[in-house]
């Protein structure tokens, strides 16, 4: 089973650490960080690095596939013909196609979610519209054939222990839930929209643009570069 | 605010990347990644590339510090005299000494635990008593003076927010959760020992304890030597 987790500039690390985490616990897993070619990835906060581990090129039949989103740039990616064209070929013959937060927006810049009940970050479910899927603000995992997005950055963990259950049975998504001790007690109670009060709603959404409008320092580094990303990271 | 994460070789990502996801969103935060000398760092999965940005050394006056754990082995870090000499010296001046996981087993070698309450990853209760800590197996997250302490690597979502909530109120915590849709609803219900069957239970602790007893390629990385990590990561 060969779980490739796609790795992109600015994108958000807990969208593909989360289900990573539950991965990494299926017995015969292979896990592969892809981006374009192997290299440190710097992520939307400008300051955490995760390191990719092979190319498209040399990943072309992967399993599952599992795009994360981006609080800072998604446009990128989207825009990124070498992704959305190995995303394309690679989803013909995946068993599993996943996104978690604005990465279905990747998704549908590969023409994937045409037609498809999907779901996204909810500061991006409109913007599903453009791609001919027909978003589900209220729903944490959609299914639909072998397409499964996720909402915002967290319900990426619920993602992948959806997807453990169903190809590996119950019982191997409990001993996953329980090996990463998944027993959520949020100290406050505002993580969906329909939850919020309006004004953490309308605080979160200014920041959310804001972030958006002023990414910081993300850049791709060549592997080479490693020392001068540091500098750029302090 | 400064928060320092350490990373070390052989850490959990998740126990790391669940706090930093919240802690981002601090508007005046800056958050560091610490190790012994800036480099990536391999993960316990042995395929999980993480980046640290700073030093000990340059990193003497945190506000924050927190300890990740590790399902690989912990004991490397509790024997690691640079780390936690520079714990118990940064624990001095800190406002919150937070940990992960195994990670509270870091803080207990530095003396950190010594007559506290205290949780981490329920595998590892028992070893809070050799510490002097007095565990709390059934609390997700425990506060004692400045020490923060969290259950098994998912629960430092939750520490996070908690000390979110308690540094800069309520509403920032809500707007905090809102931008991580941090809405969880778990396909499975088995994410503590209380919840989980009795061949659940049993199988993740054989599990976990395999895992410590084979680490997969966890190795520190020297920052030059990047491109040689990844042929060992494949």
């Amino acid at each position: 089973m060969q779980i490739a987790i796609i790795l992109y500039p600015g994108m958000t690390a807990l969208d593909a650490v989360g289900p990573y985490e539950v991965f990494r616990f299926i017995p015969d897993a292979e896990i592969r960080f892809v981006s374009n070619t192997p290299q440190p990835i710097i992520t939307d906060s400008g300051v955490l690095v995760m390191g990719s581990t092979h190319s498209y090129d040399e990943t072309p039949n992967s399993d599952i596939v599992l795009v994360p989103g981006s609080s800072a740039d998604t446009t990128t990616a989207m825009a990124d013909r070498k992704l959305t064209e190995w995303l394309k070929k690679v989803h013909e013959t995946s068993k599993l196609t996943l996104s978690v937060c604005s990465g279905a927006l990747v998704l549908g810049a590969a023409g994937i979610l045409e037609g498809h009940p999907a779901t996204t970050h909810w500061i991006a479910q409109k913007a599903l519209y453009s791609f001919g899927a027909e978003p589900r603000r209220d729903e944490r995992v959609v299914k639909s054939g072998k397409i499964i997005t996720g909402a915002g950055v967290s319900a990426g963990i619920d993602l992948a222990l959806s997807v453990v259950k169903e190809l590996y049975g119950q019982e191997r998504a409990e001993i996953i839930q329980l090996l990463i001790e998944y027993d959520p007690r949020p100290p406050v109670d505002a993580g969906h929209p329909a939850k919020a009060s309006a004004s953490v709603y309308k605080i979160a959404k200014e920041e959310m643009l804001q972030a958006a409008k002023n990414p910081r320092n993300i850049i791709s580094v060549p592997a080479i570069l490693w020392r001068k990303a540091l500098k750029k990271l302090r």
